[in-house]
């Protein structure tokens, strides 16, 4: 599945922050193309043609490539901060918020697997400063975790040896979904969501 | 770290079944190359230039670009079945066998991180043919783990409502360990291999 078809799905219109209209069919153009052929291997030109656009009208939304990177990272690690902090100061107990935390963080990556992807693998093409600006996006999002999982060994409902190598593996069992997930394939997003729900309760020792 | 500073260290020596010495250095450029710009950034030429060969001298061992990353992948994921069956079929419990699983498996993806991303991201860049085989050889890794789980299941010593789904997850666990590993990070490979093979072991139920 392609962003162009991620973006004609789903439940809220994805890239509708992004304005004007050209803006954002430049950045799913962009999203493809890095998608399909890697950041570096992608110019300008192939994104603007993609878009069905000119390399001047490119010009005018985005100075640089690395900008239309940067713009698609940071979008795509707000929603992930943002996902993961509404299920950590959520209502319930820490197990409700974490099975809440996984449940969305999955559907978010198998859904949009292609930008996911593009935001996961890419991050190394990005200037130091923008660099510097996700890093402490991912940072935020891995304390958002961490406070349910050290909440929950705090009210005697989880048992964590490793609170920040939990942390890190649930994150990272979450995120590779976007490698694996096929759309074609036996799962839906929500089936993964529930089965990785369950695995990470187990993984923190979840009182039933 | 880049495949060069992997074949350096490490127990035993990496890509020591490629000889002449000049297709090894030729594969160990390639590996570096691919992670650092992508396979469709990279030409023969920047690979030959790597290895301080010229495009003629690649040429003698190589035909096209596709079968150094052909190579590549089918020495990877042949390691990868190798460490998951001899562990499927050594000694001890269920819970013995997945353990060992799990940190020889993450174990090798720590090591060799820079090796492990182009097997696991350039999969789509091979032909039809050689993405067959590789495919197959997955196949033949998830049922080594799934056999290992379901003797468990049938022994009484685990507890898995879902054991495609949990096979799926334990390997996507330890694949995505090449993502977030740095040999300059807190954890070396060995204890990471050790977290992940509690956590597998409380996702599968393993009584204690």
């Amino acid at each position: 599945m392609s962003a162009a078809e991620e973006t004609a799905g789903g439940e809220d219109m994805p890239w509708g922050e992004v304005t004007p209209e050209a803006a954002r069919r430049l950045l799913v153009a962009a999203v493809d193309a890095f998608a399909e052929r890697g950041y570096h291997a992608t110019t300008t030109r192939d994104i603007a043609s993609r878009a069905g656009m000119s390399p001047a009208a490119l010009y005018i939304h985005y100075k640089t490539k690395e900008e239309l990177l940067h713009r698609i990272s940071r979008i795509g690690h707000d929603k992930a901060l943002e996902i993961l902090e509404a299920a950590a100061g959520g209502p319930g107990s820490a197990a409700e918020r974490l099975a809440d935390a996984v449940r969305s963080f999955v559907r978010w990556h198998a859904e949009r697997h292609t930008t996911a992807r593009v935001v996961q693998y890419e991050l190394d093409a990005l200037g130091p400063e923008h660099r510097t600006e996700i890093v402490e996006l991912r940072r935020k999002s891995d304390a958002a975790v961490r406070r349910i999982i050290s909440e929950g060994v705090r009210a005697g409902e989880f048992d964590v040896p490793d609170v920040p190598g939990t942390t890190l593996a649930v994150l990272s069992l979450c995120i590779d979904v976007a490698r694996w997930f096929n759309a074609q394939g036996r799962r839906t997003p929500d089936e993964v969501g529930e089965l990785y729900a369950d695995l990470v309760l187990r993984m923190v020792g979840a009182q039933k």
